[in-house]
């Protein structure tokens, strides 16, 4: 008869039946040999018969054991496999990456999130809670909650001229979602022109959902038309209101142009990627694209993870007419990304005023560490070395250097000493790049306090 | 000279930007025209010459107008367009679709969130709030945070039998987002095996994302492992806790032939869909596929969207070490999906004991609840009609019908009643399904104030 100890730890039922499995899984009890009745190995173990068949009918769920009618009790015929003793390992790598790690970073193209007026946002936060309460539970529509949406159809229509319907938004986690949406929405064949220097992130996202793309090269207004006509692209995606990182605003013309090569064909699209115009500090904001397309052919992006902290995975495109019902008829199925609480909060930060006014002293501040920034380099010895390019770029400028060394060596000096840079150079896509020694300075990540003593350290690097 | 009216509700220098825009745009200023000096234009407008400065700094930024040394300000010469008086048309369709439509919803997979313990959910986020204030802006790592992973890795161990490593980990917004990730790690040339009948939603992701499915039958223990043989599928996306719609429970015979069907080949994994697995009711947790697994071929993948709130976009999956080191390689540029402060209040909510009471909460509720629609069932005339299967099976089971009539006669019939019903035959995705008149019947929408009115109004229809 089967004999057990019981582990005191777990109920009764729930011990027996882990040591009946692990007889069965390691051969001791044999394909299709008989169990004990449950009333005889409960008597046999002193325990109730109500816990045999418990343990009983968890093997039986499991697939261990059968029952026969009136026969009783028997032991399944198992495949051979080794699988009861999974082998346990220990992963073999690091992946907390310490972003703090340096004393200069001016590779990061992040904002300093410390300025974020946590204290309204917070209040926000309690205030949703109380008002929306179980509502928070609820469903969300796919493309979002409605007060969001709303929300951003006004923010749009005062701040950016853009004049949409909150039923043209979809709300998502991150413009990296959204794009993967735009690909299933536009179509995976379809080819893709990228900006050639642009953001390589943009590029391996395309590249890992499997769709072609085309790296355009840019003239001194933006994509080039030419080189885009060469190319087999259908869809172009951009960002004319402040390319990163060589800070190139688009003329009207090159939008002009861009809109006429996108109208000529009905599959032809525009993403209008709108990252980081908020930071822009002279003159009133760029127009958009979109405002200027009178044939459906523009989808306007745009996310709240740089302008509020990259933790706030909100972003939200614009969708033409056409394409929200296109939308709507086929990817409606995915559920919204963002949870219902953030969306509310957000609704209110925006609808009350706190975003525009948190951006306006956002824009002061950069603007004020940014020039003091540049006077630090130009009263210092580095001054004579360099030339400032794109100040007005945003939260980055470019520095031509004089220097002999290679990007990449000064790359690595830099590293050595604790600092870390990022060339232009870096950001080009295609092999044909001739630019060099133009650093891409993002300021936002020099600390005010240390302003002077960064520039010194920079200097001494070249 | 120009001369303008000026929208006193704007600045001055941006009335001037917009009409002189406007005359460009429409052609009253002509290519290559030359414009007023800014002292003469301000003299005529008896503006200052600081706004006509600010006015023309903006036109020539967005590529207006042109200046020239010594010579002055020129208009550009812009492509033919009509660009300038973008239509505005409205949205023709309603999108938000109303969920509680029906008098008696038995068609959707949902829960009750009336249940979820809000109260503590809101003091959770209090202190979250408190505790980590700004650090919530903070990046997130790719993976989610570590509080999360680490809350999870020991759920997992003391409720589903799994030993993990918070590392192995990924905290994504939505399984259906983590889907597509997987679909980038695996491989999208890869075919997937999905079972029939089977979520459809499943089937619609991969559409949608280009990947190639084969829907294989299943017999009495699940997916057929002979179908499955016949197919070229490579990766196996399965439900074996807790089949959806039919409630199959896996054996472990079968679960050992899937298995030593992913060890025969490198490239073969199995996606263990543990989704509802927390809504069984007889007897223990079934033990998971990943927990037998030795040979790192299977992928854990489970959602807090459907345990605690629909809302709730938060679900993670468990990576076997090498797949988790190919992501750490090659997909770590993608951000967290999840905002942060979510995260740290589920973490809160799983370690301290509130999950796990709360499921048990609802396993007791939807017990009572079941059984007191079955025995409505039962005491009806209806109870004659029908049988019941599967009443195990979570959150629903299966009705049997005697009924002459077509299952989308009854759906119809059904719907002009007011009421949302589903039968088994819906879920197919192959062709050869001969499933007639059985009732896919999710009882967590029957108000339980209604039971018996319920019953009788879905008696009438048959």
């Amino acid at each position: 008869m089967l004999t057990y100890n019981f582990d005191s730890r777990l109920p009764l039922y729930d011990s027996l039946y882990k040591n009946i499995k692990a007889d069965i899984l390691q051969g001791k009890l044999k394909a299709n040999q008989k169990l004990p009745s449950k009333r005889n190995l409960a008597q046999h173990l002193k325990i109730s018969v109500v816990t045999v068949e418990n343990a009983y009918a968890q093997l039986i769920l499991e697939g261990y054991i059968y029952a026969l009618e009136k026969k009783g009790y028997f032991v399944c015929a198992l495949e051979k496999t080794n699988a009861c003793s999974p082998q346990m390992g220990e992963i073999k790598f690091e992946n907390t990456k310490n972003r703090n790690a340096f004393y200069l970073d001016l590779a990061s193209n992040s904002i300093c999130s410390e300025k974020f007026p946590f204290t309204i946002w917070s209040k926000l936060m309690r205030e949703v809670l109380l008002e929306h309460n179980t509502q928070l539970l609820d469903v969300v529509t796919y493309n979002g909650v409605e007060e969001l949406r709303t929300a951003i159809a006004e923010h749009l229509y005062y701040f950016r001229g853009i004049s949409v319907s909150a039923n043209q938004i979809i709300v998502g986690a991150g413009t990296e979602y959204l794009y993967s949406l735009l690909i299933q929405l536009l179509g995976r064949k379809k080819t893709f022109a990228i900006e050639s220097p642009g953001y390589k992130k943009i590029a391996q996202i395309y590249h890992f959902n499997d769709v072609e793309c085309e790296f355009i090269d840019l003239d001194k207004y933006g994509m080039s038309i030419s080189k885009l006509r060469e190319s087999e692209a259908e869809i172009v995606h951009i960002s004319p209101a402040h390319h990163y990182p060589t800070g190139i605003v688009m003329p009207i013309k090159r939008r002009q142009e861009i809109l006429n090569w996108a109208d000529e064909k009905n599959d032809r699209y525009i993403i209008e990627d709108d990252f980081d115009s908020e930071f822009r500090f002279v003159g009133r904001p760029i127009p958009t694209l979109q405002s200027i397309d009178k044939n459906e052919k523009v989808i306007y992006i745009n996310t709240f993870s740089k302008s509020i902290a990259p933790s706030m995975r909100i972003s939200y495109m614009v969708l033409p007419y056409h394409l929200i019902e296109k939308f709507n008829d086929t990817l409606n199925f995915y559920s919204c990304t963002v949870p219902s609480f953030e969306q509310y909060t957000l609704a209110k930060f925006i609808s009350k005023g706190y975003f525009e006014r948190h951006m306006n002293r956002m824009r002061n501040y950069y603007k004020k560490h940014r020039d003091a920034i540049i006077q630090a380099i130009k009263d210092s010895p580095f001054g004579e070395k360099v030339t400032i390019h794109e100040e007005n770029a945003g939260l980055h400028f470019l520095l031509k250097v004089k220097t002999q060394m290679a990007d990449s060596e000064l790359k690595q000096k830099a590293f050595e000493k604790d600092i870390k840079l990022s060339f232009l150079s870096e950001y080009y896509l295609n092999e044909n790049n001739n630019t060099n020694h133009i650093l891409v300075l993002n300021y936002s990540g020099v600390d005010s306090n240390k302003i002077v003593e960064s520039v010194k350290r920079l200097s001494e690097l070249f």
